[in-house]
Formats: structure tokens, C-alpha cells, sequence
């Protein structure tokens, strides 16, 4: 990119290491950015150092927050006996935009892979046992419906069961609108498995 | 986003103003630059802010730098006898990357475009008829294939004309690799009348 000067190719070459963001959209977001009122560059230039600096892990579910405690485990609204376990804190952010959930969560970063050598001392497993030694009734397991997500959901189970508690796993089937004819076959026997009665 | 904590729903916002980032690419974004090691962090924010502040217009081409001249006006090895005019520095760019084109360029920052209220003062006009005051043997003009882009074309042409520098336009035509089903009727017709005789 010596056709650009060089503070502008080192601005691309920065942005496109961010996940989703290659050289083209890196090239679109610097002359964006070179283009944008200079107080909002250093705003957001600020807000990322800060956030990056200020956030951590809530005490309670394990979400990134800045608080000690995240909005949802820091709420008396929320129904703290239900736990739904989630991967990462956008999956947590995904069934919060449906609005219809009650209950808290607790944060996993990360799932058991043993392909990636993830295994289950990698993830924030062992916090989510000490939670259930306070009073919970359920757990829903809510891992993402890939291999990693299903080991995950298998081996959470398996140490949650002798506690008593009741464990449960979100469904897995065709999505809504989903056109049969595009579903992959493993999602189909999911569906058929998964059938519930009229 | 009020179930994320206000700094990460601070930059989740600021993030997602940027050009082709809509909400959920801003949110992996976000927890991407959490997880980044705090100096890539501070890093990448420093160079945001001091591309804004240092980067100016190229006293020939107009182009973006942090130079007075930018590389390409600034070599001897280009041939500065022969202008392509474009759009935009990542137009500039796009041409770069063929590494075929010899000659200098001149970019517009814009298109003339009535819709828009954008005239030929709004864009780096003036800039371009002082340069050919100068030795300049050719303007090429490689403005978008689009109303704006064309519109400026045949403006700039009939400018130049009077002066008796030769004018040329990019060829409009059927991409190379371009399945004839699936390309549009006027790029078709556009292709038919700009046929060469093999």
C-alpha cells in the first residue's frame, strides 16, 4: 500500500486485524475516519481505550461489565433462581433482545474443544458451580448448536445432575421462516427428534 | 443495550455509526477490542487520532497524505504528463493495485450530482484545470460508472476540450469474468457499443 501515504496505510493495515474487517472495508473505514470531525475521532479513540481499561468480569455471571456487577445480576427484577449458560456475552446480548427472558445468566467464555485444546478448566465452569451452591432451581443450558456447544451442554449436565438441579437445553430445530429445503439434514433430525405434540 | 454495562454500550454505539457496521458486526467489534491486549488497544486508538490530525490534502493531486506531496506525486519515476481522475483516494487505490498505470492522478472528493445539490465548485475541480496549465498530455477519466460519475465526465471533458489536451474515458463494458445472464441491460448495451474490431 505504498500508494497511500504512510500514516493512512498504517491506519488500514490496524483495522483490517479486526475480526469481519478486511483490506476493503479497512480502506473504507480509514478514509471514513480521516473524513470524520476530529473531536469524534478522539472520542472514539477514547471510549475504546477506556473501555478496554475499565471493563472486567462480573463478580456474579462472569459478563464483561465495568461495574462490579453486571445491569442484569445487579437487578431485583430478574429471577435469580434461573440460570441460562451462554458462551459469550453477545449470545447473552441475543436472547436479552428478545425481551422475554426473566432470568440471569451466567458466561462461559469460550466452549470445551478439544480440537483447540479448550478444555473444561478453560472456561468459567468452575464459578458456575459455586453459584449453584445458592439457591437456584434451573439451569438452562444455552451454548451455540456446534459441536463445541453440544460437548459443552453434554458435560455441564452431567455435573449438574447429582446436585438435583434441573438442567435444560434450549431447542434445536428449523429456524422460524426457515425453508425446509435449505435446513441441513442434521438440523432436520434435530426438528423430528425435537417434535412436540398438537 | 442496557443489558450490557454503559461503557461497552458507549462504544457498541460509537462503533456501529462507522460506515458499513451495523449492530451486531459493533458488538463483535467491541468485545473483540476488550479482549485485545490493552496496548494493541491504545495502539490502534492513537493511530485513529493521529491519521485525522496529520493527514491533509496533496498540494498536486488532492489526494489524502501526511506529506505535502503524496508518494505518487512526489516520484520520479511516474510519467506526471498524463492525469487519471477519479473519485476518491480509495478509487486512487483501486487503480494502484492493477500496478499497470504509469501516470499521475487527480482526485475529485466527489461527483457532480444535482440530486445531492452538489455542483462543480463542491469538488476538486479548480484544483485540476491549474494543473494543466501546466506540460499535462492526457486526462484520463476514470470517475464511476455511475449517473454522478458520468455526469462528471462529460462535464470535465467539455472543460478540458477548449485546451486541447487529449480526453479519455475508462471503457464501461461487461467485467471480465462477467456471466453475459447476469450482468444488466445497459452495461450490455454499453459493452455492444463500445466493441473493438479484433
Amino acid at each position: 500500500m505504498d500508494y497511500y501515504s504512510s500514516q493512512i496505510s498504517k491506519l488500514i493495515e490496524e483495522l483490517s486485524r479486526l475480526p469481519g474487517i478486511g483490506a476493503k472495508s479497512a480502506g473504507r473505514l480509514a478514509f471514513h475516519m480521516i473524513n470524520m470531525p476530529k473531536e469524534q475521532v478522539e472520542q472514539l479513540a477514547s471510549t475504546m481505550v477506556q473501555a478496554r481499561s475499565q471493563v472486567r468480569y462480573c463478580r456474579e455471571c462472569c459478563t464483561l461489565t465495568d461495574e462490579e456487577l453486571c445491569p442484569i445480576c445487579a437487578s431485583t427484577e430478574r429471577d435469580h433462581k434461573t440460570i441460562m449458560v451462554v458462551e459469550n456475552p453477545r449470545d447473552l446480548g441475543a436472547y436479552e433482545k428478545t425481551g422475554k427472558y426473566n432470568g440471569v445468566y451466567h458466561v462461559l467464555h469460550g466452549a470445551i474443544s478439544p480440537m483447540l485444546g479448550i478444555g473444561p478448566g478453560d472456561i468459567r465452569l468452575k464459578e458456575l458451580m459455586e453459584r449453584l451452591q445458592r439457591d437456584v432451581e434451573e439451569v438452562i443450558i444455552a451454548t451455540n448448536s456446534s459441536l463445541e456447544g453440544e460437548t459443552t451442554a453434554m458435560y455441564i449436565s452431567k455435573l449438574i445432575k447429582p446436585t438435583g438441579i434441573k438442567v435444560s437445553r434450549i431447542a434445536s430445530g428449523v429456524p422460524v421462516g426457515g425453508d425446509l429445503e435449505y435446513i441441513d439434514e442434521v438440523t432436520l433430525l434435530r426438528a423430528l427428534e425435537g417434535r412436540t405434540e398438537l
